[in-house]
């Protein structure tokens, strides 16, 4: 692999080696042999004038693919800085769903001077893309697919396909439409190769084919397209026409945008629409994103607080309890939050649904019986060592106390645990997003059933009123 | 689109009907109505004779196919259940990395009775890929490629590729080798498509593709699947020769995988290996997964205690100072945890790098002024409120205690949330995985640091001792 592996650096240094000359016949010639998305990362390293000269280079499909690679921001930067007939023919050659992302961003007055310099077709379907809502089939869709009629023969189908197939179009499916866009089935690419070419496209057409609807949730249309291993799945209206497809790297996209939203949801952080990366978001928006649930989580606290003021004359007569209330707290916390991350986690990944709440349960019983056991143990034992030389009230002894709290502990270990595992359930059954029953609120949860348990096992045995 | 799920649903439900009657034909016709994977999905409801009768009647690809979309369980009990003869045909249509997973599952007798009955290739290719660590490009690679030489035609190649591509074979990219299988770039069969049939393949032939080495890691192998907008990444051995290719649902699988692994870790759950689901995992598993953590925290918690423990004079002085001290844990613990999940989170998605420490700390420092300044308020009222009737030694006044200890609160929330944001990228500089940097050992450390806080700001402005 070295071999390769030096050659790859060479290339990169001689790079930056012909960015520094004027030799930019050789430079191109460079920047060629590199896949776009790395000239793309190279050239953002640039002045924005830089960057402008150095696209102007390459044919104009290569400057519609290099743009499309760079970040959202550069982007926008360089749409006020280029000129609009140019920007225009760039813009044409960028895929169809991320052009009218682009689009969408751009502000009412800049979308009007770009639109005369558009062709008519590429004017229409970037004002269509752009309608739809983001968060569905028809937002993240691209109109950049291949169409054959059924009566047609594969060779036919072929010289179609041939014809009406600019660089960016996905032609591994070719999907099979009537005169009035309905869809029928699709062939694949392969397909059309490996057949006869006399073969009419209606005999070798898979009818029994997967697809979204325009308005599906774009969620849905990434996991179908996922349990399918599709290369592109079509995207259908409500009158079964054809109107766009979704590819199979839009489709992971969503799943790691769904991924960082179920992460943030869990810690009880606000997720954003606006999809700005850590450093872009301002110190004050980071602010309000976190503020909802740490705030309510404060305020619930105060149920907390109600219950620690109810029992100040137990904790005055013992204040030992004192020292061994944030270890219940915390390990309760811990607890419910693991069981909630498991659960949360096999639901998402579809393992486990509400219907199998029951052996759910009984599974995390047994496991927080056990964690109960250890933890117990360990629990006695700590008292022990840390209290040994602490004074305590003639009437109780140091074994009896260590043993009430850890059997406190135990319970709170196994209540924590059914908690954290039956809450994402419960909201699921309303309905819910189960990764709202976050960990903040687990640990808030606990916290309160926490100090009951405590505080209960202590005045029943040791008699403190 | 109405019709259209009708239409779906009347399939299903016809169906079912069939499964009950006798009309094998009728329901064989069903069934090549619906994609594979669904199939798949109706047969695994059925008793195991049931689902061998009925697999019998598709053809053998089709066997292969929808074998392949049942569980690894199903897969495992039907092994014992096929007679081998007729098994090894199933095996032989199954996609090539797939089959060799399910070969790794097998125990030695039973992969001893397999062999004989495959042909010499098959059994050479699941040799060959059982060999590589699951881990590795190696181990998630398919063999199921095509191949062209460069000094073919166009034509040629197209004819190469109808020649030796069943229907398994991915060949929407095919690449083109020397005689020693060293890979020299790969041409899209769209390329192919629309050339002239005499142009050679070399003049259409891309020199600048991505490529994953077999021993890389399968996360970094799947990231570039994911950078590069691939079908499939070809995968080199040292020598540069192309030995299989990763799909991009592979690399979907990859990434699911991977989330799954960092929610894990951030909760301080011991990933396993096995990819077992949750209800197949035994309830002594799922403990062994979560103790390690949870009592390595309980340890630490050791030194909460010593640290209340050594306050016990300042508490008996002062025992409102208890009622308090859940709110600082519970807080400080969110602060952190939401800090780090955004942090980590961000570094997993590319948008920072250790380099930046500098900008996030001073964000983070940002956020948690402002959120320090409404949490500490809040707990300003929280005391009045909670307690006014509270009794409290003569020399301090309520309005005092309630200002220490939103102060404190206020200090813990600053100092936790730069722990949060801070300890993931000194993992990350350390070589670790941030992940591991979780919410549980988080709100271990903000804890200790929330106690010297609170006792340390309270014993200063109280005089305690």
């Amino acid at each position: 692999m070295e071999n390769i592996k030096e050659n790859e650096n060479t290339k990169f240094s001689e790079i930056q080696e012909l960015l520094q000359g004027n030799d930019t016949e050789a430079l191109l010639a460079a920047f060629q042999e590199l896949p776009t998305v790395e000239v793309a990362d190279i050239l953002a390293e640039l002045e924005e004038e830089e960057i402008i000269r150095y696209l102007s280079l390459f044919d104009i499909e290569d400057q519609g693919r290099i743009y499309t690679d760079f970040d959202f921001d550069l982007q926008l930067e360089l749409f006020s800085l280029i000129n609009r007939r140019h920007f225009a023919q760039i813009f044409i050659n960028m895929p169809s769903e991320l052009r009218a992302d682009l689009y969408q961003e751009l502000d009412i007055e800049q979308q009007l001077e770009l639109l005369p310099f558009l062709d008519k077709k590429t004017r229409e379907d970037v004002i269509h893309l752009s309608s739809y809502p983001p968060e569905t089939a028809g937002g993240i869709m691209s109109t950049d697919f291949a169409t054959v009629k059924s009566n047609m023969t594969v060779e036919q189908a072929i010289e179609k396909v041939r014809r009406d197939a600019p660089s960016k179009k996905m032609v591994y499916y070719v999907y099979v439409v009537d005169e009035n866009m309905k869809m029928q089935g699709f062939v694949t690419l392969k397909d059309l190769i490996l057949e006869d070419s006399q073969t009419k496209v209606e005999d070798v057409l898979h009818t029994n084919y997967a697809f979204a609807e325009v308005n599906e949730d774009r969620e849905s249309v990434a996991g179908k397209v996922e349990k399918y291993d599709l290369v592109a799945i079509p995207v259908l209206n409500p009158l079964g026409q054809l109107v766009g497809i979704v590819r199979h790297d839009e489709a992971l996209e969503v799943i790691r945008a769904e991924h960082t939203e179920d992460f943030e949801k869990f810690m009880g952080i606000v997720p954003d629409a606006d999809g700005l990366t850590y450093l872009e978001t301002t110190a004050f928006q980071h602010f309000k994103k976190r503020i909802v649930w740490i705030a309510s989580l404060a305020a619930v606290g105060v149920i907390s607080g109600i219950i620690v003021h109810s029992y100040e004359n137990a904790l005055e007569q013992l204040i030992i309890l004192a020292l061994y209330m944030p270890m219940m707290a915390d390990t309760g916390g811990n607890a419910g939050s693991q069981a909630a991350t498991v659960v949360v986690r096999a639901i998402a990944l579809g393992q486990i649904s509400v219907s199998n709440w029951f052996s759910i349960i009984f599974k995390e019983m047994r496991v927080s019986l056990l964690l109960a056991l250890c933890l117990g143990l360990l629990a006695y034992a700590k008292v022990l060592f840390l209290s040994w030389e602490t004074d305590i009230p003639e009437k109780f002894s140091l074994t009896m106390i260590a043993f009430v709290i850890s059997l406190a502990l135990s319970i709170q270990v196994v209540t924590s645990t059914l908690i954290g595992a039956g809450l994402p359930l419960i909201v699921r059954r309303l309905g819910g997003d189960p990764a709202v029953a976050a960990s903040p609120a687990i640990t808030t949860v606990v916290d309160i059933t926490g100090l009951l348990i405590y505080f209960g096992l202590a005045t029943v045995f040791f008699d403190l009123k």
